[in-house]
């Protein structure tokens, strides 16, 4: 399913946030081949692994909208929890604010997690294979530092910096962000010439 | 919707889990006037408050099976995170195990929890309105103790008593458990006179 393959049609992106669809597009540039519109329909959250979220919350998407789609989750994963609380990272901040996310470690040594983005797009068909972009960011769980405009980035330091998410210049967040990652991977499937990414298995395809 | 409301029909619990079965209708006894039937339709989780998913999951159940259904959801509260996982919490046991569970409370003085069931009850139809059953059982997260083939049980101590859930004897546990009380709620529901629950309310019913 490359470029042409959506034969013009543009790719909605399930969205209500418009600074987020404006990032998306900034993102992919404006040599991205393909229209990005937006449809604020309001989708269920499910449970599962990452993966397993994304390709249902995708589904849906395609089953109401009957055209290609795209949809976004984000995770926080902490190693020492096996990877929780995951895709149930937003109602832990909204319960515990970053200090809580914190403080959840405390009893455990390791403070290593990582930030996961994942797009997942459909072509739209009842039958069609779910396609996974997805980017990720390694880093440790810290005490909170740095504005706190932006969910949980006041406690999540990535590997290799000495700032937080929220303390970053926004240019320097945005070049390694987990975000930013899945979105290349988007940006390559659609762009990249031919076709070779189709497949006939019955997994999802995977960019990671 | 009181239990002639059903006109004879079979109410359905949607579980695979023939051993719960089983206790549900042990717990509703013989005198319960409704056949309870089994179906191992394979249901979405869905992410939210605790009676958000209950809802959720009914409506889906009563969608597909077009005939009374009842749907069971299991929370463990922890005070302290605002009732996180609560929904989740399956997910954390699994990567966790009841060690980790209570090693997430280290950093908290509230060790308080609260153990959650819920049953949902639909009529079936489309626009039918979900009836929810809540039993709470107050307790606290403790070091594990007991055996360990069941769940959270270890690690969960019900307030007045000195053991937990896992060490008791089942009599004991079953006369104070979180879905024995719902189940309660919901044997009074189908067995009480007249129909004085029915409401036109859009919110929805709640036996708590």
């Amino acid at each position: 399913m490359a470029a042409r393959a959506l034969y013009g049609q543009p790719l909605t992106f399930v969205t209500g946030n418009m600074k987020k669809l404006e990032e998306v597009k900034a993102i992919l540039g404006n040599s991205f081949p393909i229209q990005i519109i937006n449809n604020d329909l309001d989708l269920p959250e499910y449970q599962g692994t990452p993966e397993e979220v994304s390709i249902k919350k995708c589904k849906t998407a395609a089953s109401l909208l009957r055209s290609p789609v795209i949809v976004e989750d984000t995770c926080l994963c902490f190693n020492a929890f096996g990877g929780l609380p995951g895709p149930y990272i937003k109602w832990f901040l909204k319960n515990l604010q970053p200090e809580g996310l914190a403080k959840m470690l405390s009893a455990w040594e390791d403070k290593s997690a990582y930030a996961l983005c994942t797009f997942a797009f459909s072509p739209g068909g009842e039958h069609d294979e779910v396609v996974l972009f997805k980017g990720r960011t390694d880093g440790a769980i810290v005490e909170p530092r740095g504005p706190r405009d932006f969910g949980w980035d006041p406690c999540f330091q990535p590997d290799g910096y000495s700032q937080t998410y929220a303390e970053m210049d926004k240019e320097v967040k945005n070049s390694i962000s987990h975000r930013r990652r899945a979105l290349n991977k988007l940006r390559e499937h659609f762009t990249a010439p031919g076709d070779a990414s189709h497949s006939d298995a019955t997994e999802p395809t995977v960019y990671y």
